[in-house]
């Protein structure tokens, strides 16, 4: 009889999700394991009805459905080398009618590799990907394996807003001809919208919306719409910037940081006519994705920033109209943040690149 | 015989208009006296019909026709004092059918003054203003008589964008509860857009688009609708700035100028989070008025700034998506600019205080 309740209760408990407790200023945080087995969990992105997507940087999309990770069939051969990868995905606000998802990866090229965006329709079984097509390659290849970006998002006007690194050639930055270092607008099939800022300027490719960035890998929209990126700077100079149109962010001609081999970069920390971050940090934490948060669970954290350090091992909390680091949210499950993320019922998901594990967040009175 | 030619000669000089010649990278230009008598002409704007607007500070409002110059009646009552008075007035694009004219003036208030935007309409017999009324007044009043700005345009969604100094209290630039020291939006009957960044932020004055700023007595849309400022900095300090939603200009935080004691101004000249200038005069010109140029006399001016100078006595041409100034128009009737416009025809119109007079540049083989 014993040994029979010893037996359920154990059949039980391996079938409870785990919690732990993270502590933050809103009280003790419910932390629940999901999902685990990855070796680089990159991004989460919510599907109606509790779904969840998740990628691994190695090039497999999964689907967490009814507490079962599955792989999903039909996703794009990556670029696996150095930073390399599938990376981003994102699910667009009609997804219930369209069934399209949106992939962001990099792309073996003739000449190299180069970040691209793809579009397919998510099998009514959740099976496969099917009608895939490349919106977007990164123009032209490079023969690097570091900083492809990339996230993307749908803006508020239905545009798709992508970052995109600069492949460690500084100087690609800089200059508009090339893709590399900038942040993209298309519109949904891919084209390019008419009032993107060079549309017209012959020395300038026309998707680019702002420019100057190194290797921004988070992207939000805040609760008016504007849009924000993260990038990971040089040596103490990991950059916010609230995203504008035509604008230079800056790199490598300006930064809060300097080379990893401790030289001074390019002509200081502010130039006329190149825009400061919102924020940065010193050191820097190796940011990873961002989430702006819109939820109910947590009132009080509307329209804070969350961000994941890849090298601190925790999730920044920013916030204020002079936006500042406000806490950070830490546990022995917060290492290698790569992405933060707002489920539909308000409750924070992040993945963990160490634990090879997705985690949610929930308040403990839930 | 040889006496009435002489006569009729002289007769005939009398009445051209005098015409001068001026310099210029895009050849010898023509410079012609289109009125005088005026003491400050402030500002210039270009009814349809060659007709023609210009204020003049201690409260005239004067219209040219057929190169006549008379005063309108019914103009607001004016603050006189500093460099308070009659500052801008604007035509409308619909000026045809509306008959309207906007107005900027330091009005006196209850406890000082504050500077005001008002709308009227010219009665068709070009005589008088009517229906006049005020469309806004900065609040709370001020008691010093310096640093009204202002300058207004209507922007390409016919919104009305308006420029107020800080009144020479620097921190109110700094200070969203009061208009001081920020750039406004209103729509056309002085209501404030639903889409102001401040909206619904019970800390901040709704109809503030951007802050953070000086003294701005310059004002214009580029070719692609965008709007730029130029300000009166501190010593060193003049700035050129794109106008971003919400965005804080720095003033008196950041500044590339000093105070005229020659202490320096707040934290230096670059902080996250505040905007960069996207040129800055060193030493100061004292800017007045701008316009970018979109016409077609001279073809490879259009998209460049050009900017009054009152304290060096010449218009400044800037260029460049790297903006600088590339040239500066500099003539003996250049004498402290108050404003520059460009008219329908693409000629370029600029007032000069010390001449009391307006002048008029064409190219020489117009």
């Amino acid at each position: 009889m014993t040994k029979l309740i010893w037996v359920l209760m154990f059949s039980l408990l391996a079938t409870i999700p785990q919690a732990e407790e993270l502590k933050s200023s809103q009280g003790t945080l419910v932390m629940t394991k999901v999902a685990d087995g990855f070796d680089t969990p990159w991004a989460i992105a919510f599907l109606p009805d509790d779904n969840v997507l998740i990628t691994d940087r190695g090039g497999s999309l999964y689907i967490l459905r009814q507490h079962q990770k599955h792989r999903i069939k039909g996703t794009p051969r990556v670029f696996g080398q150095g930073q390399g990868g599938l990376l981003d995905v994102m699910v667009p606000r009609d997804f219930i009618q369209s069934r399209e998802i949106f992939l962001t990866f990099s792309k073996r090229q003739n000449r190299g590799s180069g970040t691209a965006l793809a579009v397919a329709e998510l099998s009514l079984d959740f099976k496969r990907l099917i009608r895939f097509r490349i919106l977007f390659e990164a123009a032209p290849s490079s023969t690097s394996s570091r900083h492809f970006g990339s996230r993307v998002i749908e803006a508020a006007d239905g545009s798709l807003v992508m970052t995109l690194g600069e492949r460690g050639e500084r100087d690609s930055a800089q200059d508009l001809s090339l893709h590399q270092g900038s942040i993209i607008r298309l519109n949904r099939d891919g084209s390019v919208p008419r009032d993107n800022p060079f549309v017209g300027d012959p020395t300038a490719q026309s998707q680019i919306w702002s420019y100057g960035h190194r290797n921004p890998q988070g992207l939000a929209q805040d609760l008016h719409g504007a849009i924000w990126a993260v990038e990971h700077g040089a040596k103490g100079g990991d950059e916010i910037n609230l995203i504008r149109k035509g604008a230079n962010y800056g790199w490598p001609v300006i930064s809060y940081g300097r080379h990893y081999s401790g030289s001074k970069i390019g002509e200081g920390t502010a130039k006329p006519g190149l825009q400061q971050p919102a924020w940065y940090w010193n050191p820097s934490i190796a940011p990873s994705g961002m989430m702006i948060y819109s939820g109910k669970l947590w009132p009080q954290w509307r329209g804070h920033f969350f961000v994941g350090s890849l090298k601190f091992d925790y999730i920044s909390r920013l916030s204020g109209r002079a936006l500042s680091e406000k806490e950070r949210l830490t546990s022995p499950q917060t290492g290698r943040i790569r992405d933060v993320a707002e489920a539909p019922d308000g409750s924070i998901w992040f993945a963990s690149e160490t634990e090879g594990a997705i985690y949610r967040l929930s308040p403990a009175n839930e």
